[in-house]
């Protein structure tokens, strides 16, 4: 499987992908891509848009190299109602780019709530940041922790589609269907 | 003056657009883009940057030939801080793909309050639907209303900015240069 997890922002996306070969998760790439604050926000997102769709671009060789059978995958953070509704809305406009990028560029898309990011990667759902940032740390047997933050984040959400999918699928082809009350 | 008006959405994302040539306001454009709600929110997001997209560029000889030396206008909703955050995120996630594409199309992006809209149309800033509709019937001289209500909404959008442009300009170019305290 190859994974790409972006944590959507305006002033800082978050990405990291991971590619899983024989059960052995690597890191592909991982980084953040910023745009000034002190620009206008169109030109902003515009920015960001033409970051994203550059990066979906330039891991398609990669994702083909690795599987060419199955789409590659990008996991993005879930939004949910939150109380500060000024950046939910800049938050929102980010991940708007990235699910439609992401979809233009033939990529699947799956996301999930930062509980479940949690709950996947460190264990438990009220995990804090250095916490998840030791454990993605460990997971990918990275020399130093992933830096910014928003990038570790990243590469929290590719790693919790890599623990998750695999349940998923098993639960979809059962005779229960994952129909289960 | 050539400006699209915009009222970003997912389930329906309205545009109007209105040429102005010696005073005279004249609808070039209007209608609604959808996305069906059984769809997978990225997939909706998708095809709805794929349509603002097709628009913009279908708009482009139109703009260039009303007037060649001066960017088109895109005027967007502001969006605002709102009691229901659910709507604002898709309306978030709406908003993000306009001003993107907008500006990678080379439109110059202006936005403005419903407040704003509604007093540069109807002459307050409470006025309802139905005003907004009747007004901008009037000013464009149509022979019946724009339906749906979101597209009426797009027309407002665009008149606003015909309305408000011209004293902007004023204040910017005047000696006081719009640094009044």
């Amino acid at each position: 499987m190859f994974v790409l997890g972006i944590d959507p922002g305006v002033s800082r996306c978050g990405y990291g992908c991971v590619a899983r070969t024989d059960g052995r998760d690597r890191s592909v790439a991982a980084g953040v891509i910023t745009t000034p604050p002190s620009d206008p926000l169109p030109e902003r997102l515009a920015a960001l848009d033409a970051e994203l769709r550059a990066l979906l671009a330039d891991l398609a060789p990669a994702a083909e190299a690795h599987d060419a059978a199955t789409a590659p995958v990008v996991a993005v953070e879930r939004l949910f109602f939150q109380v500060n509704a000024r950046t939910a809305m800049s938050v929102g406009q980010a991940s708007g780019l990235v699910l439609a990028a992401a979809v233009q560029a033939g990529w699947t898309v799956v996301q999930y709530t930062p509980n479940e990011v949690k709950q996947a990667v460190a264990g438990y759902g009220s995990a804090t940041k250095e916490q998840v940032q030791l454990m993605v740390t460990s997971l990918l047997n990275l020399s130093v922790p992933p830096k910014p933050a928003d990038t570790a984040d990243a590469l929290a959400l590719a790693l919790c589609h890599l623990a998750r999918a695999p349940m998923a699928a098993r639960v979809a082809a059962s005779p229960a269907g994952g129909a289960r009350r």
